[in-house]
């Protein structure tokens, strides 16, 4: 500690400050120096190494109607430095054993004027640095109104960024990569249009926000724990190049009812000068509270399929009958009504599906557009839309019920609450009842449109708190949830790891509804999959969505190999093939790798990742020897050329590998795979061609010669 | 009908109308022209017999964000005339069977322009009329939303007004009485403070609001059957004295999102130049569907007493403790909490409170601040306030249920929701399920402060949804409904009469808060009473509040004798006595006659009525030969003159008559009353003098000439 007091003086005396402290990682790369400016502004500032990350940053937020705002005239009146380390077993995950080691200081500021005392806590890991604002209990200071967060991000230089254009709707947008100047000037076209969007600056982004600086560092910016409080976005003073916090407003244009005690979110800084550190950090997840689930035994990663990709696509409907321009639930009357002969969700298509999943090893399906409403569910701020508990005519939930419980297949339920809140709530408890009675044990939620209560918006404290009720009261019924459009997950699935996946962030979907940037999935990992895992939706196998739709010209951009890729590079513990039975009956040698790949990993090893360029990724199955491994590939064609020092030393494999063919483009020529069988050990060094859009996937078994005669041995 | 055509003939050639047609009040008296004008402006005009009361008014709604508003440009597609008639029973009321008795008009409007039809349907009842718009299924007119609705009351003289300050949040005002003309000039001064107001305009008044015209005519504009809507104000426009409706926004402005079909609730005009007539009309509850609860056996009328007037006073306190400024449900410790000693709701004052009702046969105890969370409760948008479900350390629920029962005696929960409707409807299931299980089967919820979901109001569209659901939801579980703050009733007990009491206006427990005017109970019956019952909680004995809390100088703004006649002025099939048991058991003779009187009803006749002076009715008692009756007097003394002709011929009565004495008076005076018993028949006539703020209450009971011995006769 000497020698960080020493330091602390002289920063003291070269800035005239009235106080500074220092801490650093347990690794000792990373410095962080807390100081309390001349007029009594909290600071921070953040280094790596001996580079700047994040300069010197002012702490504080402004309240609202209150006589002051926690910005300024604080003293100091207590600092605390700790450690902690320790190990803890996620209930699924890339590994199966997570080590949360960082060194703290929690700074208590006093505020004289008000008498108010506000603790900042900093976690100072290997990876980066989180901190949050804490209000303890203390008379006087019971509530107060945020009018804003008035936290800085001051960045060392002018950062190529991968970001998305801030929003207080929805986050499905495709990343723009520029330089941090440059975002004023991409500003409408980062923005494409969505059923639900509400812009607030032109130089506004959203977390998980990833960076890299010249000087070859990689940052990433994001919030940990977003419980009860509005999520963060960011708002840059391009000239300064400073970030500041900006909340998501309420109705009323507040931003964050608190109530003392109080802790915020954290605010996560993560830097390496290797990317991959970054992929593989567990930071977010160490900065939420730990498990709060006491029996997980029913939470069981899957791999699923579902009747969906063939709505997406327009080859089918979620509606059931064409009659209706607007219904009225309880009062339409569906037995009158003449079917659209395009409803996906009947019985008979199902079963098909139900079929097929028992015979390629799946373990779910999921259906959408199974219960009345579907004929007017957005753009209409309707208030009672589903009812969640009541079936289209040609949906037999007994008779599905029954017939996927005789193949060993459990359905996934779909709960589109079309952003009608308030009505999902009073349906909450009787519909997750209806699902554990019809063999549900999950659920994939929806919240497409603009929310009701009218005013709010996908990502205010409000709505906040409803995603954290709904995910809290389904762990009560013991059901597993998977939010769509909710707000992006900030490692909350540690402490309720019944929350298996989210979307918010754009997925799959957009292949078929005009196209996602081929690079798009390279940049994911760096940012949405930070906060928690993604329901991608990956496994298309036919990339002209034409053929399944005449009048959907959307074509995939993705190579077949790329596709393959992403079942370990967009890691999730429910991971579906996406693609319609037809599409991968015409595919079956390349189909066998989805068939195979696991979804539960007990190591990860992050072996080449540039953002917005490649990420390679190997893993190894929860509870057997198998390791997989894939690489997904931006615009530009590549050679990976990595060992596969990964598996176990003095033992033989036989990796199968599924990559793109010479010709393979993702536009042009995406269905052009090879699939080839090798001979590798540990010592074996790979170099393996992957397309534009493209990439490749490959499975290791463990094998005796005899098994790996005749096979070409790298 | 010949004749119709042939007014509505010269109606037309006079006003150069493009189409005009007439109809009549079964009785004649009312006649009501619907015209529309030249530019296709549907309009509509009242005269009671050769009186105009309304005249000519448009009607229309202006849209939002819709290329044309429903104003005008409109043809007539379609008119049907009917006649209505039918009696049906109410499962509780001021009489046993209601005739609902009207001639209707329905008028079909097109809309060239955009092809839409709206239906404007009257019904003109003997004693006014209702009118509402209808919204039926069309193609293309699917959803729309109200910039606001623009029906205009054009008032056909600068009329005598009993009126309350228009607002979103609040009608717990006194009644202002004054001219059209004055309106804005007492604006300010008929404001109040309360704990959520939200004023929209000088010239604003809430309905129902009570008028007299210069020649002697009653008229009262309200509405009737007030779902999914918002509440309708009205503004004065006082240079041509024409009131336009006013609707209540929601947080975004706007003021109601409808999906076609739709009905609006009701617009009602009640006419006559008997005052008696307003108060006896069964108009508001005739325009409200019928009962939709098949097993009403459960939904009993009931007299009841309440650990409240204590802590209204401030004699003693809803909160458990002194010490917390803050409470977090779940996490503040109440078993650590030092008892601040005035917490009223402990098992022993519960029991007293059981032992009083029991002795003194009342039916009900209601128990405020049984729950935690009193601490710290409104005032700071406090979203999770109360859970329902967990009583204070010292109110033991199973000991309380169980003492009640063996008593005979039913409790009655209190849900105050601190206007968080969130919160409210997130334990709504498991708070109803508990009273269930804890011998409760009627709620008084509460509505104080400023509404949550934020921005909104307690009388805008979705909160007036909250309050249809909550009660809707409490008839699934056999839950009598008495709703305090929530909207003022509109009819809607006659479809779902668990619905048995609301506030929604200002009731006694002003007269603790500082004092009410004393003829504020001579309007409400003519306002707030048209729309359902009142929770008034009369009986006070005691109108020096500092008696009963040395640091509380309110008056109770009343005689002990007008107390008694509450009972019967202020009909509802719940009635208080609210005082407390010691001073009741200071005046066993008056208390007599809440003990005696009944609170369900055979037969009611308005005996004498003049707002803001006096109201006297007798009521026959269900299902037995008592009669009681009830008068309350405003400031000026008088002697009240009539026939007991209400009795049964040929019968002799008993008569006890609680009066105030010759010196009695609201302020100087209050509980000087004199008890005396007459013999009387129908024959009889009365002549009772009633002091200021005075009144008096009968009870009549049949007997033989042995029992009338010695008895004066009248």
């Amino acid at each position: 500690m000497k020698k960080f007091f020493f330091v602390a003086g002289l920063i003291l005396f070269l800035f005239n400050l009235s106080f500074a402290q220092q801490l650093k990682s347990p690794n000792g790369k990373l410095t962080l120096t807390f100081a309390l400016l001349a007029d009594g502004t909290p600071s921070y500032q953040l280094s790596y190494q001996n580079k700047e990350v994040i300069k010197s940053s002012k702490l504080g937020l402004e309240l609202k109607k209150d006589k002051k705002s926690l910005l300024n005239d604080f003293t100091i009146a207590d600092t605390k430095t700790s450690t902690f380390d320790e190990n803890w077993k996620p209930v699924w995950g890339e590994v199966k054993s997570i080590r949360n080691h960082y060194n703290e200081l929690a700074v208590t500021l006093s505020q004289k004027e008000t008498n108010r005392q506000l603790l900042v806590r900093f976690r100072l890991f290997d990876e980066g640095l989180g901190f949050r604002y804490e209000f303890p209990t203390q008379k006087n200071f019971t509530y107060f109104v945020i009018k804003e967060e008035r936290t800085q991000f001051a960045m060392a230089g002018d950062h190529t960024a991968f970001w998305i254009a801030g929003d207080y709707d929805t986050q499905e947008y495709d990343y723009t990569t520029s330089k941090l100047s440059e975002i004023r000037g991409f500003a409408t076209k980062a923005r494409t249009e969505n059923l639900s969007q509400t812009a607030f600056s032109p130089t506004g982004v959203q977390t998980s926000l990833m960076m890299k600086s010249n000087d070859g560092l990689y940052i990433n910016l994001h919030e940990a724990a977003l419980i009860n409080y509005p999520c963060m976005h960011l708002n840059l003073d391009d000239k300064n190049m400073i970030f500041e916090s900006w909340l998501t407003p309420d109705a009323k244009g507040d931003k964050g009812y608190i109530q003392v005690p109080f802790n915020t979110p954290w605010r996560t800084i993560m830097v390496s000068d290797d990317a991959r550190d970054i992929l593989a950090s567990k930071m977010t997840y160490n900065l939420n509270e730990p498990n709060k689930i006491k029996d997980t035994s029913w939470i069981k990663p899957i791999k699923y399929i579902g009747v969906w990709w063939e709505m997406i696509t327009g080859k089918s409907s979620w509606a059931y009958t064409d009659d209706y321009p607007s219904v009225q639930l309880g009062i339409t009357d569906y037995s009158k009504a003449k079917p659209n002969g395009k409803h996906g969700a009947t019985t008979a298509n199902v079963k098909k599906y139900i079929d097929f999943a028992a015979q390629n090893g799946f373990g779910g399906v999921l259906v959408e557009g199974w219960n009345v409403g579907w004929e007017d569910w957005y753009g209409n701020s309707k208030d009672y839309v589903f009812d969640f508990v009541t079936p289209y005519p040609d949906f037999n939930m007994a008779e599905i019920r029954d017939y996927a419980k005789s193949k060993g297949i459990k359905m996934i339920m779909h709960h589109e609450t079309s952003s009608s809140v308030r009505n999902y709530e009073r349906h909450l408890d009787t519909a997750y009842k209806y699902m554990r009675a019809n063999n549900y044990d999950a659920v994939k939620s929806g919240y497409v449109g603009d929310i009701l209560p009218r005013g709010e918006n996908h990502y205010s404290q409000w709505i906040i708190n409803h995603y954290q009720y709904a995910v809290e009261k389904a762990a009560d019924y013991h059901i597993m949830v998977n939010a769509h459009e909710a707000v992006r997950p900030t490692g909350i699935a540690r402490t309720y790891p019944n929350l298996i996946g989210n979307e918010s962030a754009r997925g799959t979907e957009y292949q078929a509804f005009g196209g996602s940037k081929p690079n798009h999935v390279t940049i994911l990992p760096f940012t949405r999959l930070l906060g928690g895992p993604m329901d991608y939706t990956p496994g298309i196998f036919e990339m002209d969505i034409s053929k399944l739709n005449p009048n959907n010209n959307s074509h995939v951009n993705s190579t077949l190999a790329n596709q393959l890729a992403l079942y370990l590079t967009m890691y999730s513990p429910l991971q579906m093939a996406a693609d319609l039975p037809e599409n991968y009956n015409r595919f079956p040698d390349a189909f066998q790798f989805i068939k195979d790949v696991a979804v539960d990993w007990d190591e990860s090893k992050y072996v080449e990742a540039e953002p917005g360029q490649y990420i390679t990724v190997a893993r190894k199955a929860k509870g057997t020897g198998k390791w997989f491994l894939g690489s997904v590939n931006g615009e530009s064609p590549r050679t990976a050329t990595f060992k596969l020092d990964f598996l176990v030393p003095n033992k033989s494999y036989i990796a199968t590998i599924y990559a793109d063919a010479k010709d393979a483009h993702y536009k042009t020529n995406p269905q052009a795979y090879v699939i080839t069988k090798v001979a590798v050990t540990n010592q074996s060094k790979l170099a393996q061609f992957a397309a534009p859009g493209g990439g490749f996937a490959i499975s290791f078994v463990e094998a005796d010669k005899s098994q790996l005669k005749g096979l070409p041995r790298l």
